[in-house]
Order: structure tokens, then sequence, then C-alpha cells
């Protein structure tokens, strides 16, 4: 009883990685699909959600099963309550690769605006982020997690600093104004990843230490 | 112990319809602090959510030791598992109304851009849809639950024909960009409070039902 228990946490945790794995390959090739101008890799971003929302009605499905099955205590209780929630923002962070994706391929039918520089600095800590916060949850380290909360605020600071530079192109010249709106799109998803990539983070914090860190220092909005 | 657990049930159903309500009135005066120019309006939206988070963290906290102390089966552990994911939501979308709110309170600072006809209809409906999403959830209600899933095309419609619209002022006069960017945000957020507002739709099915229908019609991003 005992070692199907087990066996059933260990077949949890592979579909969450699973998934985790799928989601950060979503998010680079969303990137790299921008970078390189790339429509046929962005198309391949929209394709891989479905799988990824399969992966999320595994997950739900298995917790719970086991939360009915089961009478989960403690650290097993929240062990299945963080998957259900970090499989909901993962979900979400396909999603918002999948946006990318749209706009990239938008993008693709006129010419380059400008170099994107601050944007892959945007997308590449974002992308470190959710790596991060799900290496926390595997290795059980709410202090890795708590560094990942901290790092929001560096991509809150870069997406203003390209919204203002994105306002200066579109003043400059209106026939720049749809394509800098996407870029805008675009930056905005990979901070709204990045949020994602935080809640995990306090999901793992809750699983290990049984603390809720949520809302404690005076946070607002997303 | 059947009575004290109804009770206990009872007392989690109430929370979270007493969240619902603060949410639902942080949307409806994050438009109206819009319509009027009403920043002190504004201000209380953004000052509400610290009790919208307060009582997320309570309703996690009641159904995690409901999911300890009980064996929750079929539909009390969907119940269970159907409101921490609707709590989640709520939520959000109250962060969603704090953006709606800071936007606001940077427009103020500048004349009118135009009459806001559409961003008010977008509002309503948005408004409706976590109205009646919730009120799906006390009635068990699956069938009006799906009506609001269906509603979510008329606001993605609303906000592309926003998003035209603004581009066009923008176009016209580089003096409009930037608010005319602060009102693309406000209806970024109400587009994605009204994707919540499916979300939580989907759960009361699943409530409801026992059925997962997220995902089964090739829906993509948010």
């Amino acid at each position: 009883m005992e070692r199907h228990r087990d066996q059933e946490f260990e077949q949890i945790r592979r579909t969450l990685l699973r998934m985790g794995g799928l989601v950060e390959r979503q998010i680079r090739e969303a990137m790299q699909a921008l970078v390189e101008r790339d429509s046929a890799r962005a198309q391949a971003v929209i394709r891989a959600d479905d799988e990824v929302d399969q992966l999320q009605k595994e997950i739900d499905g298995q917790c719970s099963r086991m939360l009915a099955l089961q009478q989960p205590m403690a650290i097993d209780l929240r062990f299945l309550v963080a998957t259900m929630k970090i499989a909901t923002d993962l979900e979400r962070m396909g999603d918002s690769a999948v946006n990318v994706a749209q706009a990239v391929e938008i993008l693709n039918q006129d010419a380059p605006l400008k170099p994107y520089i601050d944007l892959p600095r945007l997308a590449l800590i974002t992308q470190e982020m959710v790596r991060d916060s799900l290496d926390s949850f595997v290795r059980r380290d709410a202090s890795a997690a708590l560094e990942v909360c901290r790092r929001d605020d560096e991509v809150d600071g870069l997406y203003k600093q390209l919204f203002r530079e994105l306002v200066t192109y579109m003043a400059e010249d209106s026939k720049n104004i749809t394509r800098a709106l996407h870029l805008l799109l675009i930056a905005r998803n990979f901070e709204r990843i990045a949020d994602h990539a935080t809640n995990v983070s306090e999901d793992v914090i809750f699983f290990v230490e049984g603390r809720d860190i949520r809302h404690s220092a005076g946070e607002s909005g997303d």
C-alpha cells in the first residue's frame, strides 16, 4: 500500500516535470521564433499547446484521485495542492507563449522594426525564472524559490523600460505603431510568464515550509 | 460529525462568496473610476486588494484543512478542489481590477482622449460574466456556466475592435499614444477578467458534472 502510494506520487511528479519541460521549450522557442523571424517555429509553439493542456488535465485527475483514495496529511497534502496550482500556472505560461508566437507570425509579415535587444534579455530572465522555480520544487528548496520571487522586480523594470522605448518609436513614425504594439504585447506576455513563475515559487515555499508567503509584503497588481 | 462537516462546507462557501462580492465590486468601481475620472474611487479599488488576498489565503487554509481532516469523496472533493481554483481566479481578477485602477490614475492626470463607449460595454459584459459564473457555482448550474464560456468570444471581438480603434487614434496624433496605450491596457485587463470568469465556469462544470471541459474545443492562448 505504502509502496503503491509512493509510486503514484512519483508518477505525478514526473507528469508535472514533463509538462514543465514542454512549457520551458514553448517559451524558449517563441523567443527564438521572434529573433530569427521563424514562422515555422512559431507554429510549433502553438501546436505544442494541446499536449500541455492534456498534461494539465492528467495532473488534475491524478491529484484528485490521490486526494480521494488516500488520506494525505501534512507534506503529502501540500504536495498535491501545490502540484495542482503549479500545473495551472504552467498551463497559463503555455498560453502566454502561444500569444507570443501568434504575435511573431504577424510581425514576420512585415520588415523588422528594430534589433530586439531588450526583449531577448527579458525573455531570458523569464526562462531562468521558470526553470529555477521548477528546480526549487524538485529539490524542495525554499530559499531558491524565494530567490525567483526577488527577480520579478528586475523583469518589471525591464518591461517599463521597453514600454517607454516602444512609445518613442510609435511617436517617431506612425508606420511603426502596429509593429511596436505587437512587440509590447510580446513583452507583456513575458512579464506575465515571470509572474506565473513567481506564483510557482510561492507554491513551492508553501509546499516545503507549510507557510503562505503570498501577499505578505504589500504586493499589488500582477 | 456530519453536522460539523456541513457547517465547515457552508463556512467555505460563504468565504468564497464574500471574496466574489468584493472582486465584483472592484471590477465595477474600476470602470466607474474610469468613466467618471474619479481617482479616489480608483484608490479604493487598489486598497480593497489586501482584503481579497487575505480571503484567498483563508479559503486555501479552510479547504486544505478539510482535505486533511475529512476524507472527502466525489462531489465534496470536487467542491474543495473547485473552490481553491475559483479563489485563485478571483484573486487574479482583483489584480486586473487593480491594474485598471492604476491606469485610471495615470489617465486622470491628462485630458480625456475620447468618449469611452466600447470600453464600458466591454467592462459590463465582463462584470456579467463574473457574476453569472459565481451564480452558476451557487446554484450548481452547469448549463448557466457553459453560457458564460460562450460569451468569451463576444469579449474577444470587442477587444479586437477597440485595439484597431486605438491604433487609429495613435496614428492620427502622436500626442494620443500614451493615453491610447493606457486605454488598451485597460481593455486588455477586462479581457483577462473575462478569461478568468471562463475558467471559473469551467471549474463549476467540473464540480457539478465531474467532467473536465477545458481545452476540449481546440481553444488556444488567452
